[in-house]
């Protein structure tokens, strides 16, 4: 059946890579364990000197708390629904939420333990956060904190996430340095409580070399890289350290095309448009150290639940029999290693994640 | 956190709907379980006759031959990746596969206990499957598995997925009435091999009337139906027996979005066009049976992995209050499913499935 092959060597280049930009920048990283879900993974993390963790729901909290972890954000707006699980995970680790409403705060009214906040501030994305237009409402979420003894305002965590949106450096700079210069006015705004200052997306971390006023970055992609961040031009192709090895289970020769075993609970239904074409992942050349380039115009173009369907592949349809596999970079990797159960290393190994029984 | 909620009731309903269809079209019912992946809800059907199912993997089929069934369609065409899990399997129970080609059937040479196989065959669809234009094709499978002789050729199955590509019943009914007549062709020409007729998609299950030559179905969405399956006309918006549970966890004035704790990983990235707006799900009412018709023009518009948008909802925006929760339609329940560790009830039960621990 279909694996998610992990190669360990890229994996950890992309981690010492990302480690040596924030010492380099005089950052924190606290990486986002979102895409890997992995406490084998995290744990690599830890040569480089990281010692605290972001997550993006109180399950993956819980799980990396197992794991040894003891700082973790959950960078998610808290609601009450997650009440409990902050309740049980601060009696054990140093445990960080992020607000971006004074609604929020009067459910952590009887939290028994410490618990440190962020404030979410919005410098354009658009998704959650206080608009960093909106000092006002910061300085409200701050007061209405103080009454309790348990919460500790933080600082300010920031995912610029519309570098998503952009293709070019030049764009993705503006972004970058809307979102960094007001980030510095709020650190100075709010100088007397000496907040830290959160940033972090896989685009702008990997690309950006102006960080003044950034104490911590919180990247996640990047451990793994994929087709949204090639095309994105974040990452170089031979950075990409994931594939989806699939089998082969048809050839027509009709319609030259080829159909493998790799679906949407494989690979995930998160798009590109390459060549004007929508595509869910793309061949790469198998060589003996896994893998090398992507294979030009290869791509899977249809995508059901089991079934991946290669259309107008050349070559490729002559060369490939029934039940050779196939490696196939994913569009999304944080979507692609979500629905995996296990990673499978170059090796033959077996790294455990999140879903593992 | 956000959880897949199902209406018992509406499950049901729809199974007694689709027994009763196979009935009076004197039609055995083999259900597709790659929709709910639940041994409990498998076990549901047995109250209506059911002793045979399909799934889409062999993985599937395991976790079913646990749960007891003894007759299992692996409706996925067989590469030898699975040969171990086949051997396995086919000792204890009976399992079928399909193939589709002859280059498959050298890999079932040391198979050590019969397994039976359906020829799939391609009526338009044309995703995988012998093109009914080629009974040539059919004829070299038949004649080559003959040598082997713990391989049973039992029949033909067709998945007329392109079903899912039109929205009129009219024109849905002529990709029926091709792959009905096809099929009926091919049971009439290899007629000296008894072959039973295996069809099914949810799209044509549910709403043709004229199965002449058909001997078996099986459909899986209808079990849950889905948005998509209300776009296309297919289900009553009351069949669909599925939502997600999501809290609230930001409201933007500015912006007047809400954002629900509710992502690519609870609903999947399928989407539908909506009002001219990509979708990913729909809010419903809530009443005190459940949940009762979808809320007009209330979609959600973004999503990331785990965040979903609600633009433009409207009212909603005054009504709702962070932690409140929201009840939303999937777009497509079989890959939603397939992100849930279990599944809810509105009575506060839970089922499992092949995702639980």
């Amino acid at each position: 059946m279909p694996s998610l092959l992990l190669d360990k060597e890229k994996c950890l280049e992309n981690i010492e890579r990302m480690a040596h930009r924030a010492e380099q920048h005089r950052l924190s990283l606290r990486p986002h364990c979102k895409t890997h879900q992995s406490a084998n993974i995290s744990n690599w993390f830890r040569d480089f000197g990281v010692s605290k963790i972001t997550v993006s729901s109180f399950r993956m909290a819980q799980y990396f708390a197992r794991a040894g972890w003891n700082d973790i954000l959950v960078a998610f707006p808290f609601h009450p629904g997650e009440l409990k699980s902050l309740q049980i995970l601060s009696e054990k680790c140093l445990i960080s939420i992020l607000v971006d409403t004074p609604a929020a705060l009067p459910f952590l009214n009887h939290i028994r333990n410490p618990v440190g906040f962020y404030i979410d501030v919005d410098t354009g994305y658009g998704r959650t956060g206080v608009r960093t237009e909106n000092p006002e409402l910061i300085e409200q979420i701050i007061v209405k904190a103080r009454g309790n003894p348990q919460l500790h305002f933080k600082g300010f965590y920031c995912h610029a996430g519309h570098s998503y949106k952009v293709t070019k450096q030049k764009e993705r700079e503006a972004i970058h340095q809307k979102a960094r210069s007001d980030l510095a006015g709020l650190k100075k705004q709010f100088s007397e409580h000496g907040p830290r200052i959160l940033y972090g997306d896989t685009p702008n971390c990997s690309t950006q070399n102006d960080f003044r006023g950034i104490d911590e970055i919180t990247p996640g992609n990047f451990v793994f890289y994929d087709l949204v961040q090639l095309s994105l031009g974040v990452c170089r192709q031979e950075e990409i350290a994931v594939v989806i090895e699939c089998p082969v289970a048809g050839k027509y020769n009709h319609s030259r095309q080829i159909v493998i075993h790799g679906g949407a609970v494989h690979f995930s239904k998160e798009s590109l448009t390459m060549g004007g074409r929508t595509v869910y992942g793309q061949l790469v050349q198998r060589n003996e150290n896994g893998w090398s380039s992507p294979v030009q115009n290869t791509w899977i173009t249809g995508l059901s639940q089991e079934h991946g369907v290669l259309e107008k592949c050349g070559e490729l349809f002559n060369q490939v029999s029934i039940g050779d596999t196939l490696l196939f970079l994913p569009v999304h990797s944080c979507l692609s290693a979500n629905l995996a159960k296990e990673y499978g290393t170059l090796d033959g190994g077996r790294i455990t994640n999140i879903h593992s029984n």
